[in-house]
C-alpha cells in the first residue's frame, strides 16, 4: 500500500525536488501540502502546521522548510506520532538536531534527516574506490552564483542562514560519507558580506584520519561555469567527482554512472527506513560547519546585492 | 597507594590550580611536569610529550595545554594506555573532542573533560533547588577584565581561541549542570575586536525546556567590580549565583556554603574515576559554544591592546 506523505514548506526544493521525487515513487503519495504561501493542485493545502497535525491526513511529514523553524515543526511531528523527513541542514544547530534525534527515539518514530548529494551516483562508487585505498590529499571545489541558485532567499543571508555553507555543507556530506572516519576541522576563513551576517565564501583547512590534508574552498561569487569537484588522491592516484557528484574519474579516464537521482534515491530510501522502523541521522556534515564557523576567522567583504 | 600523575603544560591554570590541588589531594602525587618553557621543583622536568610518554614515570596525564594542540596530546595519551585528565575546554572543535572521547572508550582509559565551575560550591545545592521548581527565566551575566585574568595570553585571540567564551564557557558548564535537558541557542552576537579573531564580548539568547529563555551576557572588557553571576527565577522565587558559584541567595538571601575548593574537588573525582574505570566527558558547554558562533552576528569593535 502506498504511503502518504505530506510536504511542508513549498518553496524552491518541494517544488523542484521533493514533489517530482514523491509523484514518481509508486511506495508513496501526496497527501497534503503546508505552507505559508505556495499551494499544491489536487491535494489538501494547509497553510497552518498545527491544525494539519490535528485535521489533516495521516502518515508521514517531509520538512521542507528553512532550517531556522525546523525545531518546532519537528518536535510537533514527532509528538504527533509521524515519521520524518527533513531536508538539509537538518536543523539550525547541533543542540536542535541532537534534541530532534533524541525525541524520535524516544517516540519509536522514524527520522530521516537527509543529505541529498549523498545519492548522487558517484558517491556509492567512490566510497569503494577509496575503501581500496591509501588515501593521500583531498581536494574540495564548491564554487556557484548564489544569484542564480539562490534567488530571492533572503533567509541565508540571516544568522544561521548558513551563507555559503548551504551548498559547501553538500560537499560536506559526500566528503563524510566517501572517507569515513575522523575529520577535523583545524583553521577556516569565512568572508562575509558588509551587509550580511553569513559567509559569501570560505576556505577549510580540515585533516582526515589524524594525517591528511582536505582542503575546501566554497565561493558563492562564481559566475563561469559552476563548480562542485571533490578531487581525491590516494595510492599514486587521482579520483575526481565533477558536477556535486553526478560524475566520476579516474586519473582523467570518466567512468560510467547511472543518470542522477538523488531525490527519487532519498524516497527510495526513506520508504526502506519506514519499512524496517529504523533512523539514519548523521550529523557529522553539520559538525564541521560549526566547527568552521567556531574556530574560522571571519573577514569582511564586498556587500552583496542580489 | 598514591596515584603519579603528570602535569603537561606548566602555565598559569597548573601553577594556580593543579599543582596545589595535588599536593593537597594524598590519592594523587605529582610524577613529573613536561612544558616547554615551565619547571616544577622537585620533580623530573620534560620539554618533549613523547620523550615523556616513552621515558617518564607512569600514570595518569593532566592536560593543561591550550585547546589548540589538545587533540593529538590526548590521543598519544591514550594511545600511551594512560588515564587522562583535560582543562576545560577539553578541545579546540567538537569533532576533536568526539574523537578524543571514542579513542578513550575504545582503549578503555578513564577521560575526565573537567569543567571546574561546576565544582564550584553553590552549583549542587542550586540542581537541586531547581529540580524541585519551575524555572521561569535564567539570566547570565559574565563580566570580567581579560587583562587581569589573561595577561600575556595570545592564544585565546586567535582563531579557535574562543575569547570571551573562554570565561564565558564557564557559565554555561554550570548552565547545563543545574538545568539538566536541552538547551538551545537561538541567537548570538560576537563583538570581535577589529585586530583580533574571536570575540571580546558576546549575547546569546537561549532556550531551555522548550520555552525557557535563557539570556546570557559575557563581556571582557569589564574593569569595576568583577561579575559572574546567574541568576534563575522559578516558581516565583529567585535564586541567585554569585561570584561563578561561589555564593548563592535566595529572594536575596545568602545561603550558607563551604568554600570555593573546584580544583580540589576535580581531582578527587578523577580520583572517584580511575577507581571506578569511569570517564566523565560531557560536551554540552562546549556544543553550546560552537552553535553560537554558528547562529552568532560578528560585529567589529575597538581594537584590544594589553
Amino acid at each position: 500500500m502506498s504511503i502518504p506523505v505530506t510536504v511542508v514548506g513549498i518553496g524552491k526544493i518541494a517544488r523542484d525536488q521533493h514533489l517530482p521525487a514523491i509523484a514518481g515513487n509508486p511506495d508513496f503519495h501526496l497527501a497534503a501540502a503546508v505552507s505559508r504561501h505556495g499551494t499544491v493542485e489536487g491535494v489538501p493545502n494547509f497553510t497552518d502546521f498545527d491544525r494539519f497535525l490535528a485535521e489533516g491526513p495521516a502518515g508521514p511529514v517531509a520538512l521542507c522548510t528553512p532550517p531556522s523553524v525546523r525545531l518546532e515543526m519537528a518536535l510537533k511531528t514527532i509528538a504527533a506520532g509521524r515519521d520524518l523527513l527533513i531536508e538539509k541542514p537538518p536543523a539550525a544547530t547541533l543542540g536542535e538536531i541532537e534534541t530532534i534525534s533524541a525525541a524520535a527515539r524516544d517516540a519509536g518514530v522514524v527520522l530521516f534527516a537527509t543529505w541529498h548529494s549523498r545519492f548522487a551516483p558517484a558517491v556509492a562508487p567512490a566510497r569503494a574506490w577509496i575503501a581500496e585505498r591509501k588515501v593521500e590529499r583531498v581536494t574540495i571545489t564548491w564554487k556557484e552564483d548564489v544569484r542564480r541558485w539562490h534567488p530571492g532567499q533572503a533567509w541565508i543571508w540571516q544568522p544561521g542562514g548558513f551563507g555559503v555553507f548551504d551548498p559547501g555543507i553538500n560537499a560536506l556530506s559526500i566528503l563524510t560519507e566517501i572517507l569515513p572516519g575522523a575529520i577535523h576541522v583545524g583553521a577556516a576563513t569565512l568572508e562575509v558580506p558588509q551587509n550580511c551576517a553569513t559567509p559569501i565564501a570560505a576556505q577549510l583547512a580540515m585533516t582526515a584520519r589524524g594525517t591528511v590534508p582536505v582542503a575546501a574552498a566554497f565561493d558563492w561569487r562564481h559566475e563561469g561555469v559552476q563548480t562542485w569537484d571533490i578531487e581525491v588522491e590516494a595510492s599514486g592516484q587521482r579520483l575526481t567527482l565533477g558536477m556535486g557528484g553526478a560524475q566520476m574519474a579516474i586519473d582523467g579516464t570518466p567512468v560510467d554512472l547511472p543518470a542522477e537521482a538523488e531525490y527519487p534515491e532519498i524516497y527510495r530510501h526513506f520508504a526502506r527506513l519506514v519499512a524496517a522502523r529504523e533512523s539514519d541521522a548523521d550529523f557529522a556534515p553539520l559538525r564541521l560547519c560549526a566547527d568552521a564557523f567556531l574556530v574560522g576567522r571571519q573577514v569582511a567583504v564586498a556587500p552583496f546585492t542580489e
